[in-house]
């Protein structure tokens, strides 16, 4: 279907914004009046531009409160309405939108209503015009579209129609079930808006935190699909207005706007197909390869600025050198299924090139059945591939680069054609010995990101591996605080399907965010593996004894593993499903530092309830973890 | 009386908050239990660290939930206070913070609560400890004042009291009636807290938006009052959870936290001044001069680098030079009623000493009737005092600098005394010629700072001055958004009395706050002031052409009108009480810019509904106003 978006979504001056919506290959815009009038195009020059950038002007928007007023006001009003007509003549425009008045001094009588968007209508007419008559959530009498629909149908005006915002009608609590009545032909434009669930003012949250299909919880696809069931055939437009929107790069925007579309259309085709082939309408609707069934994690990838960094931390840790990879400077190392990658390759990506930086944790290896159908997929929603370098015979990867800059590597999965580890020549270090201790493979990774960069790195994932973001946990830090969400399957199994934490932190102060920084292990005993680095000479984070007091008081521990937690410097968690006991290392160069993470039972969670005191544990203890040589 | 605040309140690690809680002079602390548990301070080293920075500890906070619960869980609940009252024995507090049990799983029966809770004290007296309980306003059962006062009252024991928390109290819509059968003797403890008005989620608006006494809309004074009236003599204690507070500097925090209670007492003075000499309780109270009655615009300070900088502009826009200063590298140019100082001093106050930084607008005059006076609540107030140069016979100002870093000078009035004039030897250039056009005086001033500098400017106003912050206007820019509220007395003449504007940047680009950006000078005719300002040279702010179009259809102005303002580049605001025209120059040195505002009848805004429109012309054409020389 065509797709649109309203230039209030994108941030930036309007010439700006036209240019990123035509780059993300938008169909049309919606003109949102305050940008053009504060912009130096003039009308006509604004219709030049979209035509030079393939844009079509689907709708001017919004000319408000035309309706409910007194008729002494109604003179007025119609002067606005034509002044409004004239400049859309000059942007070659042919749909308004009318909002329901939302004044103090609006009238609640229907009839008038009607009249009155009928006189509009009429004017409208004169010009060829149409004009999509929406109830705001917050109008003052009309504010649900049932009742915008009854005055739609009482002026009984071929040019005056519907139109519906998914937004308003999802906010007030409404359904699709309100469209029932609403015949095809009358529902003028579609407009489309999640949001997060908010118990907030209406027009706060309207204004603010609107975001995009799929980064909120609404169900878009039960309101979408009806329309176009009945017969609506504009453009599927975007209207969001967001803090977040507002301060965002106006490209990485947009290009998240038609992705979000996109991911909605694939929504629409799996209901149609579910419902049968009859089901679905005559329309053309986004169909990539779909995403993997299972994404497992592979490896983290750190550059190092030479072959033997990190070699003592990685030693100090039990992982031993696996293999050298045949045409770069990189090693493999492994621990039973955790499997870690040191490249110290000068020409690594974009941001991750300049060694000085180095180490950073600049990826994430996953696997995946089929890492054809991953590329394909990633190609069509627009995502950012990398370009890897890549020598005879080796494998295929597909690199991308998160819109946090996370390089994120597909593979297939061990022993498969695909599987990264054909590109690494075995080593004899390589061989298993004992592998009592063995770790059990990547729990988890984390990194930081902007608080505007966090929705678009969770439709990152959701998009393009169908892996959804968890509830927001929030962590007071010694200056500020840290917003959580674990992004995953529903039904992850630690180890088995990837796990990855998204961290806005909320502090002021400079925001490093250069990769990973949380890089989790599972391991099956945790005081054994905390004993083994101890004693290699990795340095670990200590944590305070006042914290031991208060895990006897919440949990009641008994003295024996009270003093196995405190010795071993462990953090403790428990649910009704289990236990977690977990370790951090120190921080590494200031960057990143590894947990050790020991799940007992059907433990499922990330040890939420101690990352406050980690936090101050870290910031009081920056010494480096590497052992000394 | 005296005074406290909770550790949670302040930024920081544990001792960084006691230091700074120390500088601003409180005389106790609540122990936050979260902040003791992260720390490596052990509960002995606290207490002492806080004997040695002369700080009691008033109150362990909080033992959550241990009323209203099944029988079966209560050993555990008991467990957890018998080890918490071994780390108070530790600290050396007796008392303790109970709040009222938030789970789920709680059970709704006073009777069981009342039990439960005296089991409680009865641990308690053990220690000689007490224990105040609290109704959270989210507790599932138990969230009213008047419920936790029922649940102590049955309790009918020693160990077991009431805690007043004014935001507990006042966010579920209470207010003292509520404490009208509670006997003083039964209140154990008092915390205070002020938060904005917001319709949002009881636990989201206590955790994130407390604010300082003052700085929300409650009116605290008629909770506190009867409270004391009753006979508590505890500790005045501050408990704000506020995600500003968090990220703000410690130091910063406690001053601004311990002159919101100094601001609190004046107003209970006042209350019981205004009751008659026998309502006072006798209790101590800040008692410093009080505020000006009123405050008017004396003169803003721009710091240049050479004497002749800004002459080219200010001539431009009609200044004469007045006068030179007795002692300074000063200037005092003049048009009207409108005083702008340039001071080319090498060794201007601290963030404003670089020349390199030359041209800003560092400093804004204002004229008291008593300047002793204000130094003497400037001081008493605990507000930074600037260390001012006097040469010989030279009027005593009263310099301080504002929480944002404005420089804010205070002198008599004019012909007074302490007549900032007076240092001035007057210039010929500034004798009045003639005056048809000439400048009203200085309508108001604006500048920029981060958002978590906003409260305590407020602050700065409200306990100095007695000037109070209006409304948040909010404004989108290309790329963010401004939020701004105008500080001036509630019936404030425009030139007559002092009229700031602070403006809250929430783009993430670098923020720039130095000084005022924005100087606007009232006008008789702003026609005229635009068209000789163009004549000189001075760079003004175009407006686009649709901008008017739009001004039309808002306000079918007529033709006459709307030519005037085009020709001339205002813009244009009208409210029932009268006209605002306003022109802005370009801005110069990037930094300020100077705005020429006519206001016709009683006009008593800032033209907001242009300030969007603005924001974008201003970012299009970044040219120098000045004229070349």
């Amino acid at each position: 279907m065509r797709k649109g978006i309203a230039t209030v979504s994108i941030s930036g001056t309007l010439p700006e914004k036209l240019e990123a919506i035509s780059a993300a290959k938008f169909d049309g815009i919606e003109v949102f009046d305050n940008d053009l009038v504060a912009s130096t195009l003039s009308p006509g020059e604004l219709a030049q531009r979209c035509v030079d950038l393939g844009l079509q002007i689907d709708l001017f928007q919004p000319i408000r409160d035309l309706e409910g007023l007194d008729p002494e006001r109604f003179a007025a009003a119609m002067h606005r309405v034509s002044v409004k007509f004239d400049v859309m003549e000059a942007l070659g425009v042919t749909l308004a939108l009318v909002c329901s008045n939302a004044t103090p001094e609006a009238l609640n009588d229907v009839d008038l209503s009607a009249e009155q968007l009928a006189r509009v209508g009429d004017a409208a007419r004169e010009h060829g015009f149409t004009i999509a008559f929406e109830a705001l959530a917050w109008g003052t009498h009309v504010n649900r579209l049932a009742q915008a629909w009854e005055i739609v149908r009482r002026t009984d005006h071929s040019s005056v129609g519907l139109a519906v915002d998914t937004f308003h009608l999802l906010a007030r609590g409404d359904d699709a079930t309100a469209l029932a009545d609403v015949p095809g032909d009358r529902i003028a434009f579609l407009q489309i808006a999640d949001a997060p669930h908010m118990d907030t003012q209406l027009l706060e949250w309207s204004r603010h935190h609107r975001c995009f299909p799929g980064q909120g919880s609404f169900d878009l696809a039960a309101v979408v699909g009806p329309v176009i069931e009945k017969g609506y055939r504009g453009p599927l437009s975007l209207e969001i207005f967001s803090d977040i929107v507002r301060e965002a790069d106006a490209r990485a925007t947009a290009l998240d706007a038609m992705r979000s579309l996109m991911h909605l259309e694939e929504e629409l085709r799996r209901r149609w197909d579910a419902a049968g082939p009859s089901a679905r309408p005559r329309v053309t609707l986004f169909d990539p390869p779909p995403p993997p069934d299972r994404v497992g994690p592979g490896f983290v990838e750190v550059a190092v600025s030479e072959d033997g960094d990190l070699a003592g931390l990685l030693g100090g840790l039990g992982f031993v050198r696996a293999g050298q990879h045949r045409s770069k400077r990189a090693t493999w190392w492994r621990n039973g299924a955790a499997d870690v990658i040191l490249n110290a390759s000068p020409d690594l990506e974009d941001r991750f090139a300049r060694a000085t930086h180095r180490p950073e944790v600049t990826g994430l290896g996953v696997e995946v059945a089929d890492v054809a159908a991953l590329g394909e997929r990633a190609g069509a929603l627009l995502w950012s591939r990398l370009k890897l370098r890549r020598g005879p015979d080796e494998v295929v990867l597909v690199g991308t680069d998160t819109p946090a800059g996370v390089h994120v590597f597909a593979a297939g999965s061990r022993g498969s054609r695909d599987d990264w580890r054909r590109d690494f020549v075995p080593e004899a270090d390589g061989a298993p010995g004992d592998e009592s201790g063995a770790f059990l493979g990547i729990d988890h990774v984390g990194y930081p990101m902007p608080f505007d960069v966090s929705d678009a790195e969770i439709a990152y994932y959701r998009t393009l591996f169908d892996l959804n973001a968890g509830p927001v946990s929030e962590f007071p830090e010694p200056r500020g605080r840290v917003r959580s969400r674990a992004v995953r399957r529903r039904d992850a199994r630690p180890g088995h399907d990837v796990q990855v934490v998204l961290n806005v932190a909320e502090s002021r102060g400079p925001t490093r965010w250069r990769g990973l920084d949380q890089v989790a292990f599972g391991v099956p005993d945790v005081c054994a593996a905390v004993t083994a680095a101890r004693r290699a000479g990795v340095g670990m984070l200590r944590v305070p004894a006042n914290y031991y007091i208060d895990l006897d008081a919440r949990f009641s521990l008994g003295r024996h593993l009270l003093t196995l937690l405190r010795e071993h410097d462990l953090f403790y968690d428990r649910t009704a499903n289990g236990e977690l006991l977990h370790a951090y290392t120190r921080t590494i160069a200031g960057k990143f530092y590894v947990e050790l993470v020991e799940r007992r039972g059907e433990y499922a969670l990330f040890g939420g309830a101690n990352t406050g005191f980690r936090l101050v544990a870290q910031a009081a203890q920056p010494e480096d973890a590497r052992p000394a040589r």
